[in-house]
């Protein structure tokens, strides 16, 4: 069924254009800071947002899932049909997972087209793991998480991404600025 | 990390409390097209809704899972943790799938606590299947397709219930604007 209500519809009544910011970056590299900052600007801006926290859906919709190579893949493969959900309802959602895999990233790109924007969150490993905000570094190194993004699980760096904002040289909140700069520029927000 | 921006806080910029109405009932009752009708209503009154359709998610989040009742339970696993963000994001949302099993109803239920509004969208066997909108009673009754539900599965009528509408004897219009005055009444809605 051809539903009345069409998302060219909801974009407008939100007054925005609904799209998917999709975060990509190491464990502590800042995705989940940066998306609360860049969910209060666009609230601010009276947009209509909400954050795809990996964290939330790692405890829910993929709490059956572990951190392997195939798991990882179909938390990406979930993920992304749910952004598109959103993305079709005229929400700007902010995807917050570490998607350290080239491939898994490029099917989310390939379903969501135009409105698939990829954000690399840019740190090294030595700083990711100094700050080490929930202490997961100290527990892989110490063997007791297994496939760790960055000790024994690789992260596979983005080759072309919409955004690049680096977390060593900018704050959070200029991140997060840059970032809502772009969705004006694109016009996704006025 | 609790994030800064609050259901509350979005429903309030949204002037509406986000919610999530589970419609249940079989095949061909009428449950899409209620939703569609609703939308409608929904969005004329300014607020902002969105269709989860149980066709859309089986056809994307749920494309690896089958008919069995194992499947059927893991496909409202999932579909209520997706409910759950709309709802997150202060948006009502319209969840139409057959959800055949109490088990599994109650599951939501449990997870959404007062944010879950059941809809039994009501309609006999013998009308859902006279009407057979997708040809899909022919294929079952024909063996092609299996662990159909009405025909060899079972499907559980509700016992409690938020709201019944019974579409032998109501139009889809009228069934919808029956769930509109109830979410007004309940002050979901202005």
């Amino acid at each position: 069924m051809n539903f009345s209500i069409t998302k060219k519809f909801r974009d407008k009544q939100k007054n925005q254009r609904g799209v998917v910011l999709w975060f990509t970056g190491l464990s502590g590299a800042g995705k989940t800071t940066i998306a609360n900052e860049l969910d209060q600007l666009l609230i601010a801006n009276k947009n209509h947002s909400y954050i795809l926290d990996g964290d939330i859906v790692r405890a829910g919709l993929s709490s059956d899932l572990f951190f392997n190579k195939k798991d990882r893949e179909e938390n990406l493969r979930r993920i992304k049909y749910v952004a598109q959900m959103f993305c079709d309802a005229g929400i700007i959602s902010i995807v917050t997972f570490i998607s350290p895999f080239t491939a898994d990233r490029k099917k989310a790109r390939d379903l969501l087209g135009e409105y698939y924007i990829e954000v690399f969150i840019k740190t090294s490993l030595e700083i990711a793991e100094k700050r080490d905000p929930k202490g997961l570094y100290k527990r892989a190194r110490n063997g007791e998480i297994k496939n760790f993004t960055g000790i024994d699980s690789p992260y596979e760096e983005p080759e072309n991404p919409e955004l690049i904002v680096d977390t060593e040289k900018q704050s959070s909140a200029e991140c997060a600025l840059a970032i809502f700069k772009y969705l004006k520029i694109k016009k996704f927000v006025n």
